[in-house]
């Protein structure tokens, strides 16, 4: 990959190598067999391949880090209040994940066997999962203030991530709503339900879309909001495909209808 | 059923019409029918039937209220620290809870056809679920103290609960660990696992135990708790069974093994 | 419907009224309010809808009875075969078909309940399914050379039909295979395997392919034959597709891809 | 096992080693290592372990071999009529079964994989699988008599096989019925159903017993029954604690309940 980019080719990488600046958090990775030099020029070329953040970056990028599939779906769900300082980031912010078994891999392990899967749901990584360096780095959080259980879904794909955080003085429902929609407009590959409605993992299901929905508390507080994206999709090749047709000026919906 | 009490029978019930004491949590039931003077005295008779927390009144109980399946998945992975007073309240608790679809009901609907189900994962009933009333009266909480939001697994059955809390001051993990061999210590049926194993739903299926685990954060302050329920078990008739050998003085393990 | 063809319209007709041209296999469906006369003429105008079979009636056809799904995978399995005279049919034939829920309908009932079909299998309709009628039609077979056993798979959609057959000489799985690819040479919608390569449900799934593969005993006679179809694509919408491409002249791929 | 026996010990054996009597069906399996004079006296002392049929046997055996998953309800199925001189042998047999995934082992494999199993079914094995040779010699027919398909289920566990028979004269269903009960008239762990109820794979779960259902043609030949056992009971280990309760002479459901 360095000398693809030493030649001057542009790459969009599915890996979690470039996705991190942080050193702690790159730390969750092996990366000793990096040249340490290239890899620090590297990492600072890169962009982080999130459409909807990086928009305008990624066209004049020549490395981007294509996101991990659990941190689409939880940063796409946390940006806009966090962007416009609605929540209470001291009450801390939890997001409860779920995942097919394709996110885990093609490798077959004891773990992805049918029969550990089927009829069974189960949390891992619980504190250390790969993907929580990219969230808090994208979303600009500290380290404690986020809290993050991935769960092994019996289904073949789809994430939903169901997010929980406090808003920061009482709020109604529409200005949560009016928050996603500035956010999101023009945004061609998120979709944002009116509340209370709320997605499901089927109805991004063989798409590139996010959906976001979310049900405020009768306190105007208390606020759960859902994400659902295909992890194969907007949470991978999906959502390299988008990044490839903004680093070549095309149509971003090409390929992906 | 308050002719069956007037003959001098003890009842125990699996609805949820004698579960809750307060008149605020009662209103999400509809008992428009009852005599409400019969109701009221009945009400102040029954007994929450959680053998882990009421294990010395259920024996002498003339009517029993058989506890919900979320809420007996959520009330058990929170006794123990709220009873220590271990718990920051102020922060919130939160239970992301999955359930299997027999808790939905034998009722055909287009929710519980298995194109709906399978292959998908849904939130519902967010704010507005009718155990949240059973959790904050036998947890002794604030309604807006808890948080919790149930989701339909692609499974025939089993509960898990992925529960938030943050701890009022730095603990180890052997000190959450005690907490809760103490509380359930002596008590047949719930498994207390050694952190940071966590149960998953297939471990409790077809048998009566509540299985909890956890995960304490390396600030000694952010804690996550998963509870594992079979929710026609323990979370319904086995349960029902327990409390009926626990009133007849018979051993807790009668018929359930 | 009379009415739309009465005013020139051409109608691709999704329901099982049309398809059957003889009265005993008519019998199985409850037409008793319609005109007979009509109901006599139109059945003679009517197009079974199946391309690879009728292609060349199909485009100029004012009514088109669009297949049943279970009909289209036995159908395509078996008439390349009975066309070249090779099978015993005194043997008889036997489909053992498998279907996904989808195929049983979208009203909620007992039967499509989750918890009915999960972890389970079942045999249905045994000697009196409704689609027995178009296969012996459409194949020139007696009702007693074929049985047709339907069962109900633990899947949203997807058809796989095992169909046995003896040839009624001995032949060599490359004659067999020859039978196949010159039948269906040309057809875009039909993916013959090479032998002893077998479909499965999975890669014909969101696509509008039959796919045809079969397995040869070493007896030269005895013949497995696997056929697998979308049901709602090539078992349904799509081949009503297939069938409008047809009959306006269209490329046949057109809103299939 | 060898030495086992030798010193005196009963075996029952869960392996194909000792099933197979004649040596073109022990050939499907690679016994190289095996001391060929040991292992034909074993063989020659090795008594099918299959209660219904060899209940006689059995109790005397110093090794017993337990039957395949497949071929245990499969040539349940048949046994009756075989031996009743019922069927039509010339027009052929055929079984096609179904299994859930732990009958392929616990062995971590890309077919074994959550994705490669749900929403999706397969043949295989076709024509050459291994329980083919325990099924012609315990039912004593030639091997082009029989066709055996296997298929993997999307289901944690259970088999259902579909077994298609010709009668040699006209029958009425009540006959066939007579011949089953009389069969199996006093075994506790078959059920007969009363035509036209078929068992499902769900009946026989977490049990020991083989479900045996079956319907006749209007024309009284055409015969299609249906035979469920749980793999991981009735088709492994409950059948091996059956044959231990027949060799100590206990209650044949010792354990079983």
């Amino acid at each position: 990959m360095p000398e693809a980019i030493a030649q001057g080719l542009r790459v969009i990488d599915l890996s979690g190598a470039w996705r991190l600046q942080q050193e702690q958090h790159r730390a969750v990775y092996d990366f000793a067999d990096a040249d340490p030099v290239t890899a620090a020029q590297l990492t600072r070329k890169a962009v982080y391949g999130l459409p909807e953040l990086n928009g305008d970056r990624i066209p004049h990028a020549a490395l981007v880090a294509n996101p991990g599939c659990y941190a689409t779906s939880v940063i796409l769900a946390l940006a806009p209040l966090l962007r416009a300082d609605m929540v209470d980031r001291q009450r801390g912010i939890i997001s409860d994940s779920k995942s097919g078994v394709s996110g885990a891999g093609k490798e077959p392990t004891s773990r992805t066997h049918f029969v550990s899967v089927a009829d069974n749901l189960s949390a891992y990584s619980v504190f250390n999962h790969r993907h929580v360096g990219e969230m808090v780095e994208q979303l600009e959080l500290g380290n404690q203030e986020l809290v993050f259980t991935p769960h092994l879904l019996p289904i073949p794909r789809g994430i939903l991530s169901t997010v929980y955080v406090y808003l920061n003085r009482e709020a109604k429902a529409a200005e949560v709503e009016s928050c996603f929609r500035e956010f999101y407009g023009g945004k061609r590959w998120v979709r944002v339900f009116a509340t209370p409605q709320l997605p499901q993992i089927q109805f991004s299901l063989h798409t590139n879309h996010c959906d976001l929905g979310f049900c405020l508390a009768n306190d105007g507080r208390r606020l759960v909001l859902v994400s659902c994206v295909d992890n194969l999709l907007k949470g991978a090749a999906g959502q390299a495909v988008q990044n490839m047709n903004l680093m070549y000026g095309w149509n971003e919906e090409e390929g992906l209808q």
